[in-house]
C-alpha cells in the first residue's frame, strides 16, 4: 500500500476515529497519524492503545502541518472545532468529517475554513454500539461503503485523493449528493435506530411486565433492537437534530405503513401479512449476498453464556 | 442425563423440532424420537440429517405409543394436528407444544383431547430467523429461557416431569399465566417483529432511494431489521392473527411512544433524546450481565465476506 498523506490529523479519539487509526497504519496510509480529544483521559488511551503517534491538548495545535484533518466528533460539535483549527490550517490541506448526516456538517464546516483549504465531506458506513477509544478496530471499513459527497467547488484531485485513502483503508467509495445522502442514512440508518430505541423504552416502561421478564426473554427478537438502542446517546441526539426533515419523512412512512399492518392484524387479513413478511425476506437474501451481513444464523453469535 | 421420557414424537419438523431432536439425543433423554411432517421431502430430510429415528407418514400414526407429543407446527394448524391425533394417544401421555402464544393454542388443542392425557403448553424462547429442518442445532435452548404455562387442571407431575424435560435441554424454565404469557412475548417478540418487517417493507418501496443504496449501506443499523424481518412467514402470520389483543395494546404504545420522540427532533428537545438513548443503554446492559446476549461489537458478527 502506498502513503497517500504524510501527516493526518483525528479530531475526536472515538469508535471511528481509532478505527481510522488502526487502519492507516495497516495499510501505512500515512506518515504520521496524530490527535486530539476533549479529555486527556481519552487522548492518554489512545496514545497508549498506539493507533496515533501523538497527542495534542487543543485541535488547533493537532492539524498544524496536516495534509488530511478527519473531523470526528459529534455533529454538534463540528462547528466549534472548524472555527477553532481554521487558522492552523496548512494550506492545500483536506479537512474532511465522518459525520452521520452532511447537510448540516457541510453548513457548521465550510463557513470557517480559509480559501485554499479543500473541504470534502464523507460518510463511513459502519460502526459498532461500543463508543470511545477502545471501541475502534482496523477491520471496521473492510468491505464497507463509504459515501463522499464532494461540494460544487470541491477540488477534483481532492476529492480522488481523499477517495484512495478511504480504499486504503479498507473501504468501498461511492459518491453522492448531500441531500439524497441524507434521506439515504434516514432509510438505512436513522428510522432504524430511533425505532429501536422507541422499542426498548416501551418495553423498560411496562408496568405489568417485570424488567427480569424482558432481560430473560429478550432472545426471541428484542436484543437485536438493544444492541442498536445502546449506540452512543451524543451522537444520536445530534444525528435526529441535524437530519430532521428526512427522519421525520421516514418515519412518517413507516407509521402509515405499520398503522396499515396493524389493521391487517385487527381484520385477519392474513394473506396480507403473509405476502409482505415473504417479501422482506428478499431483503435479507439481497443483502448477504452483497457480502453486508453474515448468512450465520443469529449473526453467528456464540453460544450463549452460562450465569 | 437421564432418560426422562420412553418415546416422544415431534409433529412438525422445522427449526425448533430439530433443535429439540438434537437436543434430546444430546441428552439421552429418551428412548427413541420420531415425527412427522407434512411434507415427504421433510420427513426424509429430517431422517437423513438423523434428529429423529423414524417418520410416518400421517401424525396420527407417529403418535402411537408415545409419552410426550410436542406439536412443533404453525400455530393456524394446531387445531387440525390435535384433531388427528386425539384418537391414537397413548393414555397418561403428555401433550405439548411450542407456539409463539398460548391463549390462541389453549383453545385450539384443549377440546381436542381425550380425558387421561395431559396437555402442558409451553414456549421455547429461542430461535432463528432460518426455518426448516436444516435449521436445527443442539445448543438452540442452552441457557434461553422456555415458558411454561400449565392449565388449572394439569397433573402437576405431568408438569413437572416436561419441564425437567426442557431442563434437560439446556433451557431455564418459568412458569406463567396464560395470559401473562401473551402479553410478555407481544413486547420481547412479537411488536419488534412487526416493526422489523415494517421498517424493512417502507425500505424497499422507497422510490427516491434504490435497492441498491439500501442493501450496500445496511451496515449503519438496517441489516438488524432485515434478520428478523427474514423469520418465517407463515408462522409469523399464524402468531399475528393469534395475538391480536396484545400485540395491539403494544403497538399502541409504542406509536405513542414514537410520536413523543418525533415531537421532540421537530421541537429540537436534544435534552430528551439523550435522556431517552441514555436510559436504553442500561436495558441492553442488563441483557448482557444476564447471559442473554454477547458484548462482542456487532454481535461478534466475523469480518464481511469479499464480494
Amino acid at each position: 500500500m502506498t502513503q497517500i498523506y504524510n501527516k493526518v490529523a483525528l479530531i475526536g479519539l472515538g469508535l471511528i476515529a481509532g478505527s481510522i487509526g488502526y487502519a492507516v497504519k495497516r495499510g501505512g496510509m500515512a506518515g504520521s497519524v496524530v490527535g486530539y480529544a476533549r479529555t486527556p483521559d481519552t487522548r492518554a488511551t489512545a496514545l497508549e492503545l498506539g493507533f496515533v503517534d501523538a497527542v495534542f491538548d487543543t485541535a488547533a495545535e493537532a492539524v498544524v502541518d496536516a495534509d488530511l484533518v478527519i473531523l470526528c466528533v459529534p455533529v454538534g460539535a463540528m462547528s466549534d472545532v472548524a472555527r477553532a483549527i481554521a487558522p492552523n490550517l496548512k494550506p492545500g490541506a483536506t479537512v474532511s468529517d465522518v459525520g452521520s448526516v452532511k447537510q448540516a456538517v457541510v453548513e457548521a464546516v465550510a463557513p470557517h475554513l480559509p480559501d485554499g483549504v479543500h473541504f470534502v465531506p464523507t460518510h463511513p458506513m459502519a460502526g459498532t454500539e461500543h463508543s470511545g477509544p477502545h471501541a475502534g478496530f482496523a477491520e471496521l471499513f473492510d468491505n464497507r461503503w463509504c459515501l463522499t459527497t464532494p461540494l460544487d467547488n470541491s477540488d477534483p484531485q481532492a476529492v480522488e485523493r481523499l477517495e484512495d485513502f478511504w480504499r486504503g483503508l479498507g473501504a468501498n467509495v461511492e459518491r453522492m449528493e448531500v441531500e439524497h445522502h441524507d434521506l439515504v442514512v434516514a432509510v438505512t440508518s436513522h428510522a432504524p435506530h430511533l425505532i429501536a430505541y422507541t422499542m426498548v423504552g416501551v418495553a423498560d416502561d411496562m408496568e405489568r411486565v417485570s424488567n427480569t421478564e424482558v432481560v430473560n426473554l429478550s432472545a426471541a427478537g428484542f436484543r437485536d433492537f438493544t444492541r442498536i438502542a445502546a449506540s452512543d446517546p451524543t451522537m444520536w441526539r445530534d444525528v435526529f437534530l441535524n437530519n430532521k426533515v428526512a427522519t421525520l419523512e421516514i418515519l412518517g412512512r413507516f407509521t402509515e405503513e405499520l398503522f396499515a399492518l396493524q389493521r391487517a392484524i385487527r381484520k385477519g387479513d392474513g394473506q396480507k401479512l403473509f405476502d409482505y413478511f415473504t417479501h422482506t425476506r428478499a431483503v435479507r437474501k439481497s443483502i448477504i449476498e452483497a457480502g453486508q451481513d453474515t448468512d450465520a444464523p443469529d449473526f453467528g453469535r456464540g453460544a450463549p453464556k452460562e450465569t
